[in-house]
């Protein structure tokens, strides 16, 4: 099996969404395509993949760096045993010459391509990505369905309060149960109005997540935590800068409730630190790290089995980026959920135009591959184009 | 004052060296050129900025995200009150619509161009940069004379021990005292021989640094502590990941002399997580930030006031990258020292083609700004074809 080309693109990932730290306005996305010489149903494999929301697209380092070195590589040494493509073997070819340290814009850039090699290797053996996941990180154990919840509840000046508990009863018309909402980019006494009302929708605390995306300073966080712990919410996402770990160690020690980190840290180096520093108390706490943006599944998993040797179990993960890559891994590796986005980052967010939410939980296609395939507008307006030239 | 322009390219910084993590000989740099309308000798400035060395060139984030920003942005609003260009501004408005967490890729483009930034403001002062700096932010204080010493004793087979030890006795010819060498890229055996020679030609275990970079497992790096302790070095460079940070405090519990780190972190966030939770000793160890990779010199004199309030003296840092920004920025903030690389990166290293070493010592030039045309072939070969097209 050899690696006969890769084609990247940067997409359009725009919305006129913000959150409290950043407005999507201008926002990128690369779309990868890695081309095999491996036949399914007589044509040559292709794998897709992306890198992810809020992070812009990286055609730089993917040009310049990753994709020469993989074409560059002896096509055997990106084997495995089987002579099927090894993504672990080309994770470590993309990371050739690459110093420590620095997990930004490198990380998105291998995510886009691990995603797209995974996809490749499912689709030569014809069997969906989970089961792949399962097969080779969880002894074959995966979950049929998967808890997911909707993000959403952005800031919108025009719809107000009566839009977002319009949008909230929506999700739960949708099939939802757990949603999640934004919070940090009002004043703290209207964000409480604001929970409130969404509260009057959701009915019990344990059905709303809300998310400061790391726009707080420490101090505001404090008074956040404690003005919402009556609440009893199901978590408190992102509620300071990702890397001040000891902010989050000071929020775990005074905040009852469920703290959820973790999408904006992208190397295992950076989770385990996390995990060392930050305090956070395994049986309540979630990690949330983005399949696409941290180097890909392959580092996930690995981030996933690590904080397993620091006694967290796969169920306190729900990995960030509402897409397929983040519904396989957490079916394949029975994680405690993943998220998604009904009204945001289309066509990328999502799972499958036929994916049916029941009681707050979603079933994984059962194509070979991820299935992006089954997106019909993502398909046709991204994925088809890269196949054509 | 306007930003007229902004011009970036990538240009080889190829070597044929390797240190124990990575070769060199596909490595590139972006340099950067800020066009303005003000006029200096009736000719308008255009300040220059490079990205430091080790980091591939950063064309793709330049030309996307963050040029786009400050051409697009309202030209007030990069002025200070005196209608000059502000550095922290710019910095402000590159930094718009990005999200928290990942420091890579982006704090190298948002360095480059930081460093011009801060360039064509000294020049439209007409002031060397480190007065400006040493204005700024140390209230007019500053050196005349910095120590330097050279990086160099990397790995080359062919050269062996004894053209190790001829190198180090060309520095030393060259006028330096202190000086560094690779290890951790050889058994530890063969590096402890390799040691002893140099030390043969240095004198003193003072004289001489040795640098891991970050290649060495945890209990490898160690066994390099215990082994290299009875000689007493200036200090042990990356020992390990510079992300593990527990490794860091382990180490610096039982190795007595210095370790210096801090190349591979590029933020405020993750330098001050490394102060408190790296254990490190702030009576001995050394801070090696790099000014151009960090994003750019006005984060790197964050960095240093943030560690000056954790109790770090100004005098511990050595600014890793060898080249006139590390200069500036030890004279104006009277730092501890910092680097240069005679013998590799060039033509982007060292301090101006008349800079002279006197007992380990080199002042930087009185120029107005940075003073990279000061370097011959720097300015022909690089940042003059930037001014023509």
């Amino acid at each position: 099996m050899r690696i006969t080309k890769i084609v990247e693109t940067s997409a359009p990932m725009r919305s006129s969404i913000a959150n409290a730290v950043i407005d999507f306005s201008q926002m990128t996305i690369s779309v990868v395509a890695v081309f095999t010489d491996a036949l399914s149903d007589g044509k040559p494999v292709v794998g897709f993949g992306f890198n992810s929301n809020g992070r812009y697209a990286q055609g730089g380092v993917l040009r310049e760096r990753l994709i020469p070195r993989i074409l560059d590589a002896e096509p055997d040494t990106l084997l495995d045993d089987g002579g099927i493509l090894d993504p672990e073997r080309i994770h470590a070819c993309m990371m050739k010459n690459e110093k420590p340290g620095g997990h930004g814009e490198r990380a998105f850039a291998v995510g886009a391509i691990d995603a797209a090699v995974w996809d490749a290797v499912a689709k030569t053996l014809e069997k969906p990505l989970y089961r792949l996941f399962a097969e080779r990180y969880n002894e074959g154990r995966f979950d049929a369905k998967v808890p997911v919840y909707p993000g959403g509840g952005y800031y919108d000046a025009e719809k107000g309060i009566e839009g977002l508990t319009d949008e909230m009863q929506g999700y739960r018309d949708a099939g939802y149960t757990l949603m999640k909402m934004k919070v940090g980019g009002a004043p703290l006494a209207d964000d409480l109005k604001r929970i409130e009302a969404v509260l009057g929708v959701v009915g019990a605390g344990s059905n709303l997540a809300v998310d400061a995306n790391a726009g707080l300073r420490p101090e505001t966080a404090l008074e956040y935590a404690a003005a919402m712990a009556p609440f009893g919410l199901a978590w408190f996402e992102e509620p300071v800068d990702p890397l001040d770990f000891a902010a989050h160690a000071e929020i775990c020690q005074t905040y009852p409730g469920p703290i959820a980190v973790g999408e904006n840290l992208f190397s295992l180096t950076d989770a385990r630190n996390l995990l060392r520093h930050g305090g956070m108390r395994s049986d309540r706490d979630w990690l949330q790290f983005d399949p696409s943006l941290c180097y890909g599944p392959t580092e996930f998993i690995r981030i996933v089995k690590m904080a397993q040797d620091l006694g967290w179990s796969p169920k306190r993960h729900g990995p960030h980026g509402g897409q397929l890559l983040g519904l396989h891994l957490a079916a394949g590796l029975q994680l405690g959920g993943t998220e998604t986005y009904p009204l945001v980052f289309q066509p990328f967010g999502g799972f499958g135009d036929d994916a049916v939410i029941e009681d707050g939980n979603v079933r994984p296609p059962e194509v070979a591959g991820s299935g992006l395939e089954t997106k019909a507008k993502l398909y046709n307006n991204f994925l088809k184009p890269l196949l054509d030239g």
